[in-house]
């Protein structure tokens, strides 16, 4: 093993780099594969901004490009974020000079992976991004290199912490989403531009990168199928705790047929069930392998710390020299993407339907749904609501997407409704 | 890349042995660093015994150690176990000629690993043990690679599926210990001679390389505290679960002071809790890190498939050139391990007492634990059992080890007592 320091060039100052510097600036010791490191260099937007580590005493670039190409470090850590812009044009600098990278940014990933892996693979540079999923815990390492003797079919789990996080608020204190995000965003645990989590984008970034590791197809983002938390209201969180489900917003990608479907949708996860008891903040992801079965990983998906964590495996990994490919198989053997929309095959729903209080409703609707073929698993009728509406909740057997949609315009349009029905899925987990 | 095949050679060709040439031979595109792999020679004690792969094709050595050392593999496979005998000649012979071992071999780590690690390192060659901690379920991986820039103060988790499955058959069916163990034996899923399983040992070689891996010091099986199941009865099963707790066998190493205090005891675990909800034959472990906070992972923990494909994957970590220390440090700079009394430090517990029925009774068992400065956090009388005792449980706060142990003492002393106490401990997690 070599013994010639390491030089580190970190180019995003935030909390996640901050992070970092405090890391290695406590660990002089940190020499996993017998190497030391030394941070050489750093850049941020802002140079005075008061931050976590000290950096009076470190080479300051206002440019990260120029830190990136410079030859006074070894390794290029990029924390700049955003899928293109400068963390973009650092990345392919130090690339394109042979420089291993590090990188915390899943947008960048999602979106420009698959030519950032062939630049990275021409190059012989290591390009490395554990920080970019679930923070500190392992999912990316888990995929690449531990299920590489397997066959994935299908990875899902909970991937953005602060999505999850207002779930299991409105659940716990009975608050309305907005009520609950604004909270969230008083106390940091969500961006004064909430659009990124709550979204569905970041959930999306991340589930586009474990796909692309777990089934050896090129990363698209695009192919992503995203819909978002805040149609969830608090009377779905509490009717669907009555049926036994708890409401979680589940990032999936599945082999189905010849393609990937790729997913990031709220969907009813029975009560007990791993996903539905990971609470708060926490990420927890489920991999079903061929050979292996299913293997479950929980976790902070967030924060400085643990994220920083990941940052230091990932430079260790570079000290240890290993080659391999950034996704499952070489950039140049990537299967293309064929996306599948994740709803073509047949699954459970849950309907919401608010009627008026009047005899012969429920004939009606169940008779509806079996005209269309729908078959009904459970039903939950409630005592009148404030607007006078009694509110019906029901799960069906699995059903194609087809008859189900054509059941939910016919109960829409029977005169006895009060509001449009509302539908979310069950998890297929 | 080096786009040469890797030679494999492997020896032991029992259930994760033929999983393993069952995987290499449906999977000739086998190649996760850009090299393929081809199995060049088998050996196993006999040569005509029907197995998963076909092996009429393979060169076959009647020596292991033979065929560890021939030139014409490149990576020497150990799946023959034991800690010393054929296998650790073997391990060695391979190592000592610069030659990359994969090993799924518990015993052979947990006793022999340092001196293992040393030669290892000394020849520049990577030993690698993913298969031999929870089978498929990359526990190895994740401390080795993933804990590495953070600081591990516990791991703690369910290690042996065999004990796992009987203490969830007691509870489901209501059998005794010997039974399901014999019904486990019958159906396979327990071996013939099931000292290793039951006896604690599997669970205790286990935990002793975790610690190695989390704490960076050199594995000492002999330091390992091992408390068996086969004292839990189905009685003390019951009576946990209607106080709220499930019966684990729990393995952990957790820092005390300045050392590691290592144990494999059965406690009581909450209802909920993760490691309660672990069933059957599944294994689980939680890391704790500073930085990282709580990790959790659960999967399968054994059986030819997931453990062949653990193998597999430290056949690709080979591919990649990597060089890592083998355990958390290089073999010269583990610290010798300091072994502490897990029982030092103060814990809960759970007593079980059968009293006769008669006044009085409970009145003498509290004043003697008030006595003992034992306080209690939970109390529950049963009606009259069969042999007409009253069983009676409690489970205490906090309480050092000495107080408990006295508090034990006198309560067995009092004439109303029918048997024995019984005690359990509450696992710190």
């Amino acid at each position: 093993m070599a013994t010639e320091r390491m030089r580190i060039g970190i180019a995003g100052l935030g909390s996640v780099g901050g992070a970092l510097l405090t890391l290695l600036g406590e660990r002089p010791d940190f020499a996993p594969a017998g190497r030391t490191a030394a941070i050489s260099g750093v850049s941020a937007r802002t140079r005075g901004k008061p931050r976590a580590g000290d950096i009076s005493n470190l080479p300051w670039w206002d440019d990260p490009v120029a830190l990136a190409a410079s030859p006074d470090n070894d390794v290029f850590v990029e924390l700049i974020g955003g899928a293109d812009g400068p963390a973009k044009a650092a990345v392919e600098a130090a690339l394109r000079l042979g420089k291993p990278v590090v990188t915390a940014n899943k947008a960048l990933i999602a979106v420009h992976g698959a030519e950032l892996a062939a630049l990275a693979e021409a190059n012989n540079a290591p390009l490395l991004f554990e920080a970019a999923v679930m923070g500190g815990t392992p999912a990316v390492k888990m995929l690449r290199e531990a299920m590489v003797g397997d066959h994935v079919e299908a990875v899902a789990g909970i991937l953005n912490g602060t999505c999850n996080y207002i779930l299991t608020q409105m659940e716990e204190t009975g608050r309305a989403f907005a009520d609950v995000l604004a909270e969230a965003q008083r106390l940091g645990y969500a961006e004064a531009d909430p659009t990124t989590d709550v979204g569905g984008f970041d959930a999306g970034h991340k589930i586009t990168i474990l796909a692309a590791l777990a089934f050896g197809c090129a990363p698209n983002f695009a192919a992503a199928q995203i819909e978002v938390i805040d149609q969830v209201e608090l009377l779905d969180i509490h009717l669907a705790h009555d049926l036994g489900y708890r409401i979680r917003l589940i990032a999936q990608a599945v082999r189905v047929g010849e393609g990937i479907a790729v997913s990031v949708t709220p969907a009813l996860v029975p009560l007990g069930h791993p996903l539905a008891e990971t609470k708060g903040p926490l990420n927890a992801l489920f991999i079903e392998g061929r050979g292996i079965g299913r293997i479950f990983i929980q976790g902070p998906g967030a924060g400085g710390g643990p994220t920083a964590a990941a940052v230091a495996a990932d430079i260790a990994d570079v000290m240890t020299g290993a080659a391999r490919p950034v996704f499952q198989s070489p950039a140049a053997s990537l299967k293309p993407f064929v996306g599948v929309d994740a709803r073509q095959a047949s699954g459970r729903a849950y309907l919401r339907l608010m009627v008026k209080d009047e005899p012969g409703v429920i004939a009606a609707i169940t008779e509806t749904l079996a005209e269309a073929h729908v078959s009904i698993d459970s039903f939950l009728q409630k005592p009148v609501h404030d607007a006078g509406g009694v509110p019906i909740v029901l799960t069906t057997h699995a059903t194609p997407e087809s008859a189900l949609l054509e059941a939910v315009r016919r109960i829409g349009a029977l005169p006895a409704l009060l509001e449009a029905p509302r539908m979310l899925r069950l998890a297929r987990i």
